[in-house]
């Protein structure tokens, strides 16, 4: 504790001079380690009811702290959601989304030209005032471009990739995903990482973990407080396995990943009792997007009881696992009902370390410390965004839909099914349905499964439908979308030489800049 | 301590010389609460994700715990369900079944002549030996004529009623359902024990509660170890709750009775804690069938992601909550993946009472102990049987049905539906569906809401196939089916005149003696 309190003692001088924000008194900064699974469904959690035995780790980290069941994606697609989970912010004011076409979903493939800009603010931006330093291991997901990966924005320390492990490809066709150490680039997915598409096998995770338990090692020793954001990708298609969890599940290789990643986040919780700093670091554990369930059940995870699956704004879409762990301070096996978001993590990770949230924006994410401390319960809508459109909300147990689609007819044709064995007549349709005047109203209670529209000639839908109504207006109103940054794409900008190349003579030739609309189908 | 070792003592001295069974050392007696819910869903529980906050008590009971996501009911009706519980066998061998017609659910109405039959042997009458008193407070639901009742079954004390509390009735076509306190009945539902139809009013499960606490406060108080069989029914249709709770939940009626529920849970459990004899009393948490989803969602629980309901032998109609509790003993906040059902409950109660099950007869429990104490877990087979027939077994992940229906299509198109917005073709039949010679295989891991039978062309499912077949082959040939106990119905047996009614002055005439076989139309 001496050594602590000195380095405390620094670190507060070092903030009162260097910025003048922080008062004298009651200054806290724990470590803040956030684990962000990748197409993870909320029903994979052994607790949840999945009955597979592969998340021993996690239940006990939920019996340890608090499990929240009514918590959110901010969007049905990754990097929309990851943008918001790292600004506070909805995709609509982060520019995360694409007005090409109405309400789809877009995100940062390698030909896509945008990413986070400059003007936002990102969590370890905020939260270098008080002397944290921040490390991505990972997938990171807003952007390919120099002025776009994590060191431009405010991360310290960058292991792993811009984008998902889509590939192998060819060369001259496509370069392969690079992986980054820091701002060089040190080798590219199926080349120097491997991953075996025949048999799945990657020890991408463990990978990922050694840079994690690295990471908190080192920062311990140099008495520094960290924000770790660990965004592993295991379980995105194609799923990925080490050779020692391969075949180990009873579900095949999704399993067999979810099993490793599990036994991850277990030896991350272990390292942190181990080095004592468990009482001083804050760790919550949720998905960034619904399980996708449209690449079938081998290769995607369980949405439990709700309906349909990524891509889509039903409760399949964007209800995620989620899990506050925090020995000391938040009480061990607690259930919130709180409803969160991943903006929230923005939100209450700054309030965690005492600063305050930027004031010159709009953030959408809400401080959960009185849900861990006091177990209260904060009323405020949830917005399910697809792409420009605000297609539901949720207010307390009421799920208002104003605008229904999974997908088109002419992808639905080709196979594609974000609602497998899931058809409900008028709710999940296939071209986009209009609501506004009379939404599709649910009670999320008696039916969790959105399978029963109240009657809207009943007393109860007119009363909460003025109810929703009302909030949805006051945030129509005082909207402001952000300039849309998911609009073009250009084969020019994809990761063809990216910063390191030359040392690993890997760099291709870029064609010639053609910027086109991207089209987004979903 | 002292106290309690003195009475020890005296205990292990009786029962030495009373019955000569125990030894001498390692004699453990500790006391045994079954709390039986009544059509209670797995997904009822906030811990499983049902988001009106009505289980605070519940989901604190289960960090303080042991949960069992992976627990079932012995048949998806009421009647069998409980009688296996206390028997540990099959309906199909405790004669808890009807041969009236295939595969159809039986149990105990006003007008059925059979109950339980003294060949069988229930747990208090095994409890007696360790000088266990046992109370049943609630519904019994196993016969009503007198050689039926619990106090001719082992029982000790009796309140609460042998049936539902439906009605109410006119007096010359069916009496109203007897209240009894023993062996006498004290009143009747409607009449003494009120419960209004039109506001959901009644405080039955106050009275239940206070009657748990006594028993509890007075075995305390006589340092005799006490098994209570607590079984309040507000969840059955017509569901229930007294005046505090009417209008408190945000799902209706029903999720008011379940706050009463979750409730009075909590007071049972502090009043354990309060005696200082928590440490020394396993109490498991459980419901008798899967939520009657039939009734409408305000009358009617959450399956959570299972399909169809009570009744059918999908996962929603046998599926559980469930929770084991004893601090000290079964450690908190832990998940257990063991396949469980209610008949454990016989077998497991025995074993902690360090008593053997009866060893002249085939007994379907398994002792659940080494899941409690280790964490362990033991494969078995799931039978899921409806009537007479064997529907499904479960092995492992894997379920396989056999036979499938939900109701009849006469009965359907009167708007009975088991199964309200989850149809799924070729597997949720109007007509008994035989699949004996290839049974319908589903991954309850994978798919747990049963709408993807794998491809019979599958290597997985022929793999799949043989390991169940030869557990089916095994059960069957060793089946000795019990004699059917709920094959006639006579008006003459009602509740005309119970024991007690002469000094209530509510003896009523019964009509003669006609007796018919019943109709089972599910």
């Amino acid at each position: 504790m001496e050594t602590r309190n000195v380095h405390y003692f620094f670190l507060l001088f070092w903030t009162v001079f260097c910025f003048g924000t922080a008062e004298t008194h009651n200054v806290s900064t724990p470590n803040i380690i956030i684990m962000l699974m990748d197409d993870m469904g909320w029903g994979d959690l052994g607790v949840f009811g999945e009955p597979s035995k592969e998340t021993p780790h996690l239940d006990k980290m939920a019996a340890q702290g608090m499990l929240f069941p009514n918590f959110y994606a901010a969007n049905p697609l990754c990097s929309p959601s990851r943008a918001a989970l790292l600004t506070g912010r909805l995709p609509i004011r982060n520019g995360f989304y694409t007005t090409n076409a109405h309400a789809r979903n877009a995100y940062t493939p390698q030909e896509v030209v945008g990413g986070i800009t400059k003007d936002e603010i990102l969590l370890p931006q905020v939260l270098k005032k008080q002397g944290y330093i921040s490390k991505i291991v990972g997938k990171w997901h807003l952007g390919h471009s120099e002025q776009h990966l994590p060191l431009e924005h405010g991360f310290d320390q960058f292991f792993g990739s811009p984008h998902c492990h889509f590939g192998p490809y060819n060369d001259s066709v496509c370069p392969n995903i690079p992986v980054y150490n820091n701002s060089q680039m040190i080798g590219r997915y199926y080349e120097e990482f491997q991953i075996n598409r025949k048999t799945g096998e990657s020890d991408l995770t463990q990978h990922f973990l050694q840079e994690a338990l690295d990471f908190i090692s080192n920062q311990n020793t140099a008495h520094q407080p960290f924000f770790l954001y660990w965004a592993p990708d295991a379980t995105h298609d194609p799923v990925y396995a080490s050779k020692q969890f391969l075949g180990r599940s009873q579900r095949g290789r999704y399993g067999d990943a979810v099993m490793e990643l599990d036994n991850s986040v277990g030896k991350i919780l272990a390292q942190l009792v181990k080095l004592g700093i468990d009482k001083n670091t804050f760790v919550f554990f949720t998905s960034d997007n619904g399980a996708a369930v449209m690449s079938g059940p081998g290769q995607s995870g369980s949405n439990g009881p709700f309906l349909c699956g990524k891509e889509t704004t039903f409760e399949g879409g964007m209800r995620e696992p989620a899990i506050a762990w925090w020995p000391g301070r938040i009480p061990a096996g607690t259930v919130s009902y709180q409803l969160g978001t991943v903006m929230d993590l923005f939100t209450t990770s700054l309030a965690l370390a005492s600063l305050n949230a930027p004031d010159d924006r709009i953030i959408d994410g809400l401080d959960l410390s009185s849900s861990f401390f006091n177990n209260s319960v904060i009323e405020r809508p949830v917005f399910y965004y697809r792409g420009n459109e605000m297609m539901a909300v949720r207010v307390g147990l009421y799920k208002a839909h104003y605008w229904t689609w999974t997908n088109s007819w002419e992808e639905f044709k080709k196979g594609i099914n974000f609602c497998p064995g899931q058809e409900v007549p008028g709710v999940t349709n296939h071209i986009q349905q209009e609501h506004t005047m009379q939404p599709l109203i649910f009670h999320l209670g008696r039916d969790p499964g959105e399978t029963h529209p109240i009657s809207v000639l009943s007393a109860e839908y007119q009363q909460v439908l003025g109810r929703i109504n009302a909030i949805v207006e006051q945030h129509k109103r005082t909207l402001v979308p952000g300039e849309p940054q998911l609009n073009m794409c250009d084969l020019a900008v994809m990761n063809w030489a990216p910063p390191g190349c030359e040392k690993l003579g890997k760099c291709l030739k870029a064609p010639p800049s053609k910027p086109w609309k991207c089209d987004w189908p979903h």
